[in-house]
């Protein structure tokens, strides 16, 4: 069985990295349709050795082709604006914009944390946040196993999550080119802001992390605080994760064991040899690294973790490409 | 009156620092002396138009200068080796190492946070740890206003933080040159990792700054966790702060009026304008910039803060010098 598949926003870097990952990972495809806005239409993109031309994103190039699912990652108002579309025509859309993320019609899909929600979609599934795909694979085997009162999130994320310009604006940064991406020179120096600011104070990518996690565990009660901060880092984003657990462990190894069993996860904690995660080394896999795990003396029952994942890939484009083979796999 | 200044470890990066300050803050020296080991003997360097020649550390070079400060930044091992001499011959040593922060009979001095304790010298003052200095010095109008049950620390510290050599490999990091201060290439990476780990798992900077705050707020009690990593910044360390409060205050901005009126802070918190915190724009200051300031949500008073600072002036070098201009003060 082999599927008709769309990538809207082809030629953005999710998009590009959607084709490199369903070729990779030899994803079932018949036809291999790439959408983008008018301005790059007939360009070329290539996938397995042909050169696909990209077509423009419009209801009559969408309606007769048989889309079985469609990959988005075109920004929000392209979302609200063709998801339904692409839905009536009967694709399952896997939309990475935030647009239909807090949607209560929409599940929002990790597939190694929540894949039972995937069957309540009515046509359009929400990929979350790059930043909180990471942390809940790492905190769904602590969740299960222990329950969780409180979260503190403290991010480390790569210019890569503001698209092209972003990774433009660092590496013409260090030639001394102003950015135009981010609001401020990113190379050599630290923002603590990431997407717009809110009444509360908070950045929105500050409350994705908050709203989408609470969502994805099904735990209004859930207490979470987060700080999100962009890096001068190319690819994977970094966070140092505070967890207060409901009921204690024993023993650190405990923990140590729960991760080297996780799917999805790699344990990489093995200080003696310098073994922890980082950006450098989680660039190009699909894996949550996680380490530096240790008690926190301060709680009851707390841990620090230190986790880090291609946030382009496992936090875009792999997870959204996992929901769809998930789906394929379980029919 | 003037004073008789040394500075020991003065080729080192911190060491360069002390003579810049002093020139720069017009620190009333009546003759500057510069340590360093056998290594760097004879080399000059510049205070005030005047090159002076670098002599070797040793006890015979001390004795008969009448030394008033000694401004140590050499290392643990030399600090061990040569405060006790300098406070000997009646020096009083500011140092800057690691070696005595946590010696019961030497106070650990912010001057904006714990003058009192200056009296209680012994001949040896420490300089607390870069990461903790500008973090105390956020905390402490929160402690003496709400009082304060728990922190969580996660810090984004520069180069410069490992010295010279930890600068180099972020210069050349971008040209491919393999790293020698740090474990793992430090450009376009994050390294979990700052000084040794300890048995409990965490590193030993993380403990300093666990540590030190208890030892500098005399509050045994106060529960804190840290998480200290490594960025690809120059000059300037970014800290994520949160921060349990044990009473409640009233509206934001209660705590935006405390940091207005607070000596050594520079309030940087205008979201509408993206004023924020940043490490391009703290260097060359001595304050300790605050700013992101919002209520956490997920406790009955929690804050967030982010803060940043110079780590070589505040977090060191200034900070040192500020102890011994209270001390001139207050005599």
């Amino acid at each position: 069985m082999s599927y008709n598949v769309a990538v809207v926003g082809a030629t953005g870097m999710v998009g590009r990295k959607f084709i490199e990952v369903l070729e990779e990972r030899n994803f079932p495809i018949k036809t291999l349709y790439l959408f983008a806005s008018k301005r790059s239409e007939g360009k070329t993109l290539k996938f397995k050795n042909c050169n696909i031309i990209v077509e423009e994103l419009k209801e009559e190039n969408i309606k007769n082709k048989k889309i079985d699912f469609a990959l988005f990652s075109a920004g929000g108002d392209v979302s609200k604006a063709f998801a339904p579309i692409f839905a009536k025509y009967n694709a399952l859309v896997i939309d990475n914009s935030s647009a239909w993320r807090m949607d209560p019609e929409v599940p929002l899909i990790v597939p190694e944390v929540n894949p039972e929600d995937i069957k309540d979609n009515k046509g359009i599934i929400a990929n979350p946040n790059c930043s909180t795909i990471q942390a809940v694979v790492a905190i769904k085997p602590l969740y299960d196993k222990y329950g969780i009162k409180r979260i503190v999130y403290s991010t480390y994320q790569a210019v890569s999550g503001a698209g092209l310009q972003g990774y433009n604006d660092l590496i013409q940064g260090y030639e001394g080119v102003s950015p135009k991406k981010f609001s401020y020179p990113i190379a050599g120096n630290i923002i603590p802001h990431i997407d717009v600011f809110l009444d509360n104070r908070y950045t929105k990518e500050e409350m994705k992390m908050i709203d989408e996690t609470k969502k994805i565990f099904h735990d209004e009660d859930l207490k979470i605080t987060a700080t999100t901060a962009r890096v001068p880092v190319f690819y994977g984003h970094s966070e140092s994760i505070n967890v207060e657990l409901k009921e204690n462990f024993n023993d650190i190894n405990e923990i140590f064991d729960l991760y080297k069993n996780t799917e999805g996860i790699k344990l990489k904690d093995d200080i003696d040899n310098l073994v922890y995660p980082m950006p450098v080394d989680c660039a190009g896999h699909d894996e949550v690294y996680v380490g530096r795990i240790r008690r926190d003396f301060s709680v009851e029952s707390g841990l620090n973790l230190w986790v880090v994942a291609d946030n382009i890939r496992k936090g875009a484009a792999s997870n959204a490409i996992e929901i769809a083979e998930y789906i394929i796999k379980n029919k």
